[in-house]
C-alpha cells in the first residue's frame, strides 16, 4: 500500500506518524454520551493520578456551548528566525497545518503547540479541517478569522485571537510528535474532550479506564440531581451532595 | 425554636451567622427596578466615599445579559495542606459550600472568597443553589460545569472557569464571616448587584441611602436619554450630558 | 463659515482638528464589502511593511459578530491629579468625549487612548454616539453600561469593562491629536476596521492601496474556498492553500 | 502563671495561640547547618509527597545571600472596608503585627498573609522584630522602608515593596491561625527555611523526618561535588550526577 | 535675554516650559535630610489626600541603596508609526531626551512617560544627564546600558531594562508637559523622591507642606526607634508603635 | 576517531550535533573586548534586520555586573507526563542537561528552552558546567541553588528562580536542536552575549558582520563620550549625541 500523498510543506521525517492511532470501537461515542463532561473526566483523572486538564479561562472556545471529543493529531510550531518584514514580502510560508488537515481522519482533533501573539490557524484552514471531518481544534496560541470558522461550524479552543498571520512568522517543525499545551504533555492519539469549562487531554492508554469510571460517576451524578430536584433537604442528601 | 439542621461539613463554630440578615422590605425590589445599574450604583458609592466595585473584566458572568441583586451569604475557602494525589484517592472532601446552600434563604447570593486555578463551585452545587431560591453566586476563583449551571438558570460571576475540582484541594473554613473579593471587603448581608459590566458590593448599613440616591440618578439619566433621543444638539444638553 | 458650536468641556486649542478628514468616495464601502476582513487587511499591511493590528483578545467586542469600518476620531484621556474622594463629591468632571461626539460626522469611529481600570465611555455616551451616526468606538481602557450600548446597537471594542466612572478620575486632554492604542500609533482620519478577531488601524495615506490589494486577496481566498468545497485533495490545492 | 501583656490592637480571641510551639531541641540548628538548602528540602518534600515550596522569583529577599530558619508565627491581614481617604485623616490603624512581635520568641519567623499593593510591614516594625530576636519575616504582599530593615539586619522575603502604608488600609484579623502564602497552607509552628532561591514551609509534624533525610542528601551532594572537583568525567559520575 | 540654544530634535512649540520651576530655597535639602523617606512622604500624602506614590516593585532602581530628590523635568515618548525595519536602516531618530538634558538645571530629575518593551534612555544619555548635574531619572518603560549608567553614578528607576533601542522606534512628542507615570499624573516641577522602596511624586504646590509634616513625623519615628532600642516592652510603646 | 562517551541520559539520536560549531578564531575575543555591549549589538542587529534580543527584565542575571560571550549549546526540556507524586518517589529522572555539560567545549554557553515554574538547572549542574569551562547559561524557565552557582562563579540568566526540582518533572528531549527563547529562535552555535541589560542571540552566519559593525560603533560611542566629558554643549554634540 502506498503512503498518502503529501503537501511537501514539511519534511517527511518530521511527520512522526502518518496516521493518528484509531481509538477502540465505541470509545469516542462513549465519551460523547457523557455530554459536557470536562468536570467528570477531571475528577476521574484526579483519582487515577493522571494530569491533563486545562482551564477554559485559558483555552477559550470560539463557539460557546459546543463539546467535542476525539483523538489528538498534534502539530508543533516555532517562530521563524528571519525578520517578518522580509518574509512577508518574499512570501516565505513555512506553516504546515494544512499537512495536518491532509493527514487527518474523520473525528480527529488538531492540537497545536502554537506561537503566542500570532495566528496559528485561519478561516480557510478551519474550513479545510471541517471538510476533512475533523471535530475541531485546540490551539495554544492565537487563531484568526473567527467569523469564518464559526460560519462553517468548526469549533476552536485557543488562548488568543489575533488578525496577525503566522504564515511569514511561524514554521511548523513537527507533526504527530509529542507536544506541550499549557503545561500538559500531549501525544498523538491522546483523547481530547473540550467544552465551555475546559479541555481534558487523556493519555491514550488510560482512556478506556477513564471512560468506564466516568460513566459510573455520571450515573451517580444524575441520580444526585434527581434527588435534589425531588426536594430532599441538603443535610439528607447522600454524602451531603 | 430549634436551629436549622446542618450538614456537618464544617464545624458549627465556623458558621458565624446561621442566617444572613434580611434586607428591609422593598430594598431588593428597589434595586431590581434600576435594571443593569452597576454604573449608577458605582457613581453613588463614589459620591458617598464607599468602596465596593469590581470590574466585569475580572468577575465575568456565565450568562451574559443577566442582572441579579440580593444579600451576600459569604463563604471562605483555603487550599488543603495534604497533597491532592492522596486526598483525591482517599476522597478527602473538605468543601462546605453545600452548607451555604443549606443556610441560604430565597434571594441570597452566595459570595465565595475562593481559591484560584481550582473550581469552587460545580454544576450540582449550582442546581442546588437554584432550588434553594438563591439569585446566583459570585466566586473569586474558579467554577466548573458551566453548561450545567447555565442549563438550570443559575448565573455565576467568577474570575475563572476550570474543570479541576476543589473537592480534594480546598477546605471551606468559614461561612458568613467577613471575606475579601478582588480587594473589596464583604460582610454577610451586604447588598450585591451584578450585571455584565461588573459587581457592586454595598455595605448593608448604607444600602437604603445608596438606593435612594441611585433612584434619583436613574430618573435623571432617563430624562437625559429622552433629550438625546429628541435630537438636542450636544452643546445644548444639560451639563453637556 | 462659522465653526461648529462646542461644549466647552475641553479648551479649543486642545482640539487639533475640528473635523476628521473624510475618506475618499467609496473607500469605506469598499472595505465594508470585504466583510470580516481583519485577517486580510493584516496580511496586506504585512506585505506593505505597515504596522497597525491589535489582537481581539486585547480589544474585545461588546457585540460579537459585528464588523465596523470608518475613519478614526481620536481622543486622549489621562488620570486627574486630584483625589477621587474629593472630585466625586465636588463633581469635578473633566471628561470630554461628548465633545468628540459633538464633532463626529456620520460613519466616524471614536478611538480613545483611555485610562486602564476605569470607564472611559458609558451608556449615555454610547447612545449619543449612535445618534450622531458613529459606527462605534475603540477604547484602550475600560468602558461601562454594556447593556445600554448593546441595547442601542453601538458596538465598542475595549480592553476592559468596569462600573467605575471616569468622570471624577479622568481628564480628556486632546481631541484629534495623535494617540497610541495598544502599541500602535493612530492619527485622526486613519481607517479603522474592527471585527471579532481584532482591530486594524490603517494609515490614511495608505488606505486606498491597502483596499485595492485586499480586494484582490479576498477574491483569491473565495476562489480557494470554492476549490476546497469542491473536494479537491489538499496536496492538489493551489499553493496547498 | 499569668498570660503575657498584650497591646490590645487585636481582640484576644483572634489570637489562636499565645505562643508558637517550640521546635524540638536541635531541629533549627540542624536545618541551619544545611546552609542554603531550599533545593534539598524541596526534594525531600517531593519524595515525601509534601507540598510547601514557594519560588524566590515570587517571594524576593531584601538582603540577598541571607538564609534563615525558624518556626512560623502567622498573621492574617485583610483590607479595611472604610475609604482610606477617611481612615488616613482619622488615623484608623487596625494593623496588629506589633502584637505578633510582642508574642514572638527568639528565632521565630513572622509569616504574613498580607494585602497586595500595600505595605504590611515597615522599618520600625522590622527593627522591633529584630529586637525581639526574630530570624526575619515572610510577607505575601508589600513591605516598605527596605533601607531601614536592611540597616538593622532584619531580612524579609516579600512579593512587593511599596511606600504605601497599610496602617489606614489593612486590618489584622488573626494571629497564629492557619494562613495561605502563595498557594501554600501554613500553620503556626511550621518550619520555615528561606534563601535566595525560595521559601520552604515544612509542616511541623514532618520537620524531623525532613531534616533527617535532608541531612543524608546534603552529604551525598557534597560527595558528588568532590568527585566533580576531582575531575571525573561526566559519564563516569555516579548516577551521572 | 536670549533663549537657550536648542538641539532641534523636537519642535520648539512642543517644549511647554524651557525651564523647570525652581523649588523654593532649602526645600530639596530639607527632603534630602529625611533620608530614605518614601514611606514617610507617602504617609503625609495619605493624610493630606494627595495621590502620587509608585511601588519600588514597579519602578526598580539600577543602583540599590540610592535615594534622590529633585524637581521633575518631564518627557513624553510615543511609538513611531513607521516600521522599525525601515527606520533602523534609514536612521530615523525622533527621540529627544537629549533636549531634556540640554534644558536640565542641576538637581533636576528627568521623568519619562516612556514606551514599554523598548529603551527610552541609554548609557551615553545617562552620562550626559550626569554631566548636566541631574540627580537621576525615572522612566516608565525600558532603559539600557545599565553598566554604563551605574559606572558614571547616574541612578535610574525604570519598569524594565532591555537592549532594544528606542532611537528608531520612539518619538519624543513633548517636554515639560503633564505626563502619567504608573497611573500618577506628574507636572514639571513636581518634587520627586525615589529610594529602594519606591517613588513619591509630590505636587509642587503642596511640597512645602508635605516637607513640614514629614519632618515632624521623622522626628517622632526616630524617638520611637530610640524607645524600642532602649528595650521598652511592646505593649508599653507609645501608640504600641 | 571515536565519538565522545555519553551519559545515556538522552537517546543518541536526540543529540543533533555532538559538538557546537566553533566560532572563527578571534570572534569571541572580539565580542568580549566590546564589554557590556548588548545595546550596541542590538543596534547593529536592528540595522541588519536581524531579530534576536531579549530584555534583562525577563532573563535576569544571578551575578549582576557579569558579561559573557560564547556559542550556544542548546537544550530543549518538556514536562514529563507522569504525575510528580509518583516520579518523585520512584526517582524517574529524565533531565539530561548533564549530557549537555558532557558535550560542552570551553567557552560554550548552555542555552535551555526550559519549563516555567520549575528548576531546569541546579547548583551541582552549575558547578559541573564551570568545571567544563562553560562561560555560563541562559535558561528560559526556573533555576535553583543560586548561592551555589554564584559561589563557583558560574553566571546564569533565567526567567525564574525556584527550589522546585525538574528531576521528576522535566524530560530533556533534544540537545543541539533549534530552540525558542522568549520568542527568539536559537540554533546551536549562535553567538550569545549577555549582560545586565539583556541577552543578544546572533545567528552564527551573521556574527562576523555584526562584530565588525559593532566594533566601529563602539569606537564612535567612545569618541562621543569623550566629547561629552570634555564639556561640549549638547546642541553642539555631533548628531546631538
Amino acid at each position: 500500500m502506498t503512503e498518502k500523498k503529501l503537501t511537501g510543506k514539511i519534511a517527511r521525517e518530521r511527520i512522526r506518524l502518518m496516521e493518528v492511532p484509531r481509538p477502540p470501537e465505541g470509545l469516542i461515542e462513549g465519551f460523547r454520551r457523557l455530554g459536557h463532561a470536562s468536570g467528570i473526566l477531571s475528577d476521574i483523572m484526579d483519582e487515577l493520578g493522571i494530569t491533563g486538564v486545562v482551564a477554559g479561562s485559558l483555552l477559550k472556545p470560539t463557539i460557546p456551548g459546543m463539546c467535542i471529543v476525539g483523538p489528538a493529531l498534534t502539530v508543533r510550531n516555532m517562530v521563524q528566525r528571519e525578520h517578518v518584514y522580509e518574509t512577508a514580502r518574499r512570501h516565505v510560508n513555512r506553516m504546515a497545518e494544512f499537512e495536518a488537515h491532509n493527514l487527518a481522519l474523520p473525528g480527529d482533533i488538531v492540537v497545536i503547540e502554537g506561537v503566542p501573539g500570532i495566528s496559528n490557524m485561519g478561516g480557510i484552514s478551519a474550513q479545510t479541517g471541517k471538510r476533512q471531518g475533523e471535530a475541531g481544534a485546540i490551539v495554544c496560541g492565537g487563531i484568526r478569522d473567527v467569523a469564518h470558522s464559526r460560519g462553517v461550524g468548526y469549533p476552536v479552543w485557543s488562548t488568543e485571537v489575533t488578525p496577525v498571520t503566522g504564515k511569514w512568522r511561524i514554521e511548523t517543525v513537527e507533526i504527530n510528535g509529542e507536544i506541550e499545551i499549557a503545561g500538559i504533555r500531549v501525544a498523538p492519539g491522546d483523547i481530547v474532550l473540550a467544552d465551555d469549562t475546559g479541555v481534558c487531554l487523556i493519555p491514550r492508554a488510560r482512556a478506556a479506564e477513564v471512560l468506564e469510571l466516568a460513566g459510573r460517576k455520571a450515573l451517580a451524578e444524575e441520580a444526585k440531581c434527581r434527588v435534589i430536584d425531588a426536594g430532599t433537604a441538603i443535610p439528607d442528601l447522600p454524602g451531603n451532595a
